[in-house]
């Protein structure tokens, strides 16, 4: 039995089902997940706070989430983490991609996912349900383009070799397009170019609400970038989802399911017999 | 400043976002969110253990969420939290409709969200691909058809009341398509109706993943009916789409965001000025 | 030569075609078809004049269909139609499911569809055109689920008994999701799901429509319930359409047509020549 | 009260609910009607049987419904219903624009449906489930562009004089398309010609059609010209549904429906009070 | 080296991109391409001006491409260019059809395209944007249906033999929906059928501009058939587009691309290895 | 009367209709236009031959337009036209933003168009009928956007300036996200930011394109990158579609139309009297 401790600050798309992504079904028997987590709140104290809960409960393994890991909240989560001496594996968006060029040195290990853009978070235009359309969009790219597949097959791994006894080689992973695609198991041509295409635009997204947030100080200016990067996060959304359609119709869209040893059993056709 | 803590025991719809709706732009300086979980896990060992360390948190309020919360495991962390002395309000699917009866004599708040339904958790069918494409229709149909504006706005009300200082007076709420749709502020009468299929048919997929899951033993007759049941929810995202499309279109999409003392605005018309 | 007759009390969304499902290109030599019909009246007396013409008409089989069939105008019909020792099939939507249950004993055959919902049939919102549009898209649910191939085979089969001077066995039929669809001829596996998820759509409908039709009083809370039965019922012959789509992009639509003699040639592949 | 006989001989799309929409919830006390159909079969003799038939039923005003009226079948129905005495309503499809030149020194009225169009009845490509589709496709444009509007309305007011003890004046009316979306109450511009659009779309279904039934010999070349007016029938149908989204986006769908006395009301706004 | 001058005497669809279907990727080197034109001024003096600027390039092949070639500015160009002694191909719209049928004694060649509809070209309805749009939807019918194609092939050829030192047999073609499908390569027969019933609606598109161009005077007549005709135009790109995701989720798309030396390679799967 | 020569070098999107759009009905009397071009051929030879024609023809403004003005066939150009001693403006796509810093010393006006994105230009991948698609999404973009109506309304006003006789002043001209939406008239919040996010999308396939054609050499490599680009660019004008139909269903699509003497008169309403 190994026991995953997932501390979560902040939100990135990923963050919202990053655990359940690891025993879909509640099946299995050869894990046990804790999450802690500081919710939306990413300031120092709010992560080490919740660091601490998490360095409490007796973990094998523990996975850090946010936003720009680069931040001194992640980073304070590393610091009170690398404490207890487990494997640690952070996970962050594209903006975390310089931060985490030094976490090798630290034993480290790291997954940085460049289509988990960032929000259009601006007071005029973000509420609960903008945010979580948003995030709705954003869960449908991850989950068609190979995100989530290529981030569950890594931690599963990493598990496999704790439960095995070893020491763990933790992941330096980059998930842009090709990296993305490649663990998405499309096998129609179109299909992977429309759930590249999908991605692509979902990092694009990052471009427009960055500007419409940080860089757009006038309001009659920022709104429409705002507006416009989520309009453009729906369109990738639909883009995938046209992706998975053509899949489904020529019924060799991929199932690869925990079993309750941690065991991944693979199908294609849909009322045919489970491969394995 | 008000400290909710949060617990969550496996996963409904709502359970990825219930957080974030409560601060979506992280701008809050009157409460502090810290969410403790046992991921997909809803075991009586696993919830104790989730709900042991949330009780170790200092917090003015509990909100525990959980699928069926009439289950063994939930109803551990009720027994648990209630130690604490503090509030708490319990959120869960439509089989929590009977358990949350007998609530208000414990001095437990609840919201049972009919439209949140059960994902088609059978082996030959789920992965964690399927499982994130289930959430996010479910994600956007709870969003537009006012599940979650009812949601945080009820929060919104007790953490009020707390920072007020006052005894909150803790929600019995039962969100059919009736409550969910008044608090959805759509007002083009046919998207208001889109939006309420879209939640009928949420609900009713409830009934196909049911049977898949729990009646049908035959793979050759549960295979059909599982998927019939995400083939439902991708088609009531549809349509809430379709309803919020209407809104964005006649620009009435309104939108009530939370402000840094917790306080919430409301603007309809996109580009012009936040009113109060 | 048989002469079917049939008696149209009231509307369902089955009685717009279910004489022209028998012969869709007029093409049958070996049966003759007679409707007598009062329209969308159902009382007693505008279903015995109408039963009492069909009994006048020679007739070797009658086919009664209605909402209902165990309201009064309907048990009317029946009981003028069973004086002329002819064999009697019934057809209805759900609400028919009690009275059939004691057809058997009376000699007469049933066939009873589940996914033929109510209209909203409230003063406030049905008009000529709003009751055309529900019908196109109850028709398209009905065609593609499968429903319409099961009651013209299960008639064919009666009308051939007929022909060979048998005693014909009567059907004692319930449409479910499952016998729909297991006439559908749908290849595809996820077409098959959403055209399971349309069917139960469809008859979800019901509950809505009989909800607003029936038990709200106040139209400001009959209207919107009247108006969602219809996009649940717009929604679930669009994701009818997607199966179909489906299935024509695979070049598995799979045809079953009458010919001369009545006997049913069936293809698959459009432009390659029919199979018997 | 008046009796009106409907007679109908053969399918076109208008058949399947050109009684229904006189009377849209069985809700007038005015009027009774009476059907009588040989279905599909439009032979003389079928036409007669069901001439004779509906002759014998005491009526008020006769309609009779069929493909091209000038066909020997729908001459018989006219040369025997002409012996009742009774004013006498013709209403067909395009091909039949021929024959009701001479209707109005027989006394005769008329209506004429250019959007009504020839399904591709042919062996190797219709069966029931292609005709119910083609129907729903048929019935949706019918609807949306005015022409059932426009025929219910025509016969309302004949049955208005006829109540009022006055000889009706009897139409003489082609449903073009100037006229159809005359009478759609369609407000939005782009609506209107959307609609228009989809009337011409629809009328020249009827072109591919009829070549490909009647003109085109070789299989080879007839199946892809069939199959092609199927299409151009769905597309049709698809941007009469675009036409209403918008009306009903713009919450200016106009609802004209029948009350008890045979009054219309209109009303627009959905959500509010009917007005007469 | 070939060198074909391009004369363009005012717009159709094909106009915009006549000379790029003969080299995508400007990748020939076997021909050289010049281009003349009046732009959308087809008077005789700005037709005879470009052509003598045409007949000053010298040329192995001249093309001649413009709204109906019986006009006199159109004709002027053919009598400018048969100075050249050169060989001559003109291409127009479908009212073209009556002018060249006299073209062959004239030595010169024709193609003419029935589904490259003229624009709803009356003051109050036309501007540049509705302009482009219209442009952007022919050009999908035009790709989609086998036009290009059947246009490029047969210059291709006649280039070919001017190549080759032969005198070319110059083309009679009339592009009608049975040729233009017949180029298409579409694989899937409900693509093919989608495909044919978007030529037609293409071509039908042409009365309704005719009609609201030339035969109705008063503007409120004329503008909604005007808009009508840009409907149509736009659903039957969309009808194209629905046959080429066809052929894509099939990957059964046909590229037939010019090379180096003017050779054609036909490929089929995308990602495999290209055919000759 | 003022003569437009314009010289068409290569091929971008606005290529198709640069010259059109300035006369969309041929209505104008104040203008005479001329293209010259060398189709898709960009050689220095190409273009110097182009340009020498265009010279040649008395021109009171000359256009050149082609892919990377900064390229050594578009500098001929330059250099040729500019020993007219006539105003010139330039018009490129993004990649020419270097070039034509230089252009203001040099007398030469320009525009620059950052959202007409270059095609995947490489063998496998593209034939005449993925490169037509490829513009149509292109027009598609570029006219809702506010491109066409920018650079249309850019040169309109030079026009103007040359016809009162005035030395005009020469556009400096770039077209981003934001000066496109400014010029797009486009009324609606949401219609807005998606046309902002197509302008985005579509500026993004370069991005995609380019490293598919110039980076990737490996074929497996390149090919879902090149498709990809065009999913994006399908994406980006639906997207736009999106937006213009939300303008049409709002009665506020704006059309501003070229009148007899240059002109323009706009207008918002479709059916009401046209404005100034």
């Amino acid at each position: 039995m190994v026991t995953v401790t997932i501390v979560k600050i902040g939100y990135i798309g990923t963050t919202t089902l990053i655990d359940a992504i690891l025993d879909e079904r509640s099946a299995r028997a050869d894990i046990k997940i804790r999450v802690i987590s500081s919710s939306v709140q990413m300031g120092e104290a709010d992560a080490e706070d919740a660091a601490k809960i998490a360095a409490g409960v007796p973990s094998d393994l523990y996975v850090a989430i946010s936003p720009n890991v680069g931040l001194p909240g992640p980073a304070k989560v590393r610091e009170i983490l690398k404490k207890t001496g487990k494997p640690i594996i952070v996970i962050g968006d594209e903006p975390s991609r310089k931060a985490v060029k030094s976490f090798p040195e630290e034993g480290i290990g790291y997954i940085v996912i460049y289509g988990d853009p960032m929000i259009s978070a601006k007071a005029p235009f973000l509420d609960p349900v903008e945010m979580a359309l948003f995030n709705a969009d954003v869960i449908r790219v991850l989950a068609v383009t190979g995100v989530f597949r290529l981030v569950h097959t890594t931690l599963d791994k990493v598990i496999e070799e704790i439960k095995a006894g070893q020491k763990p080689v933790l992941p330096e992973l980059i998930i842009n397009k090709t990296a993305a695609l490649a663990a998405s198991d499309i096998k129609n041509p179109y299909a992977y170019a429309k759930a590249m295409a999908a991605y692509e635009a979902s990092k694009e997204v990052a471009s427009l609400s960055t500007e419409g947030v940080f860089k757009l100080e006038e309001r009659s200016e920022a709104m429409p970038v705002l507006a416009a990067a989520h309009e453009l996060m729906r369109m990738a959304a639909k883009l995938a989802d046209e992706a998975r359609e053509i899949e489904k119709a020529n019924d060799t869209a991929v199932r690869l399911a925990h079993f309750k040893k941690g065991d991944l059993r693979r199908r294609v056709k849909l009322f045919e017999e489970p491969e394995k």
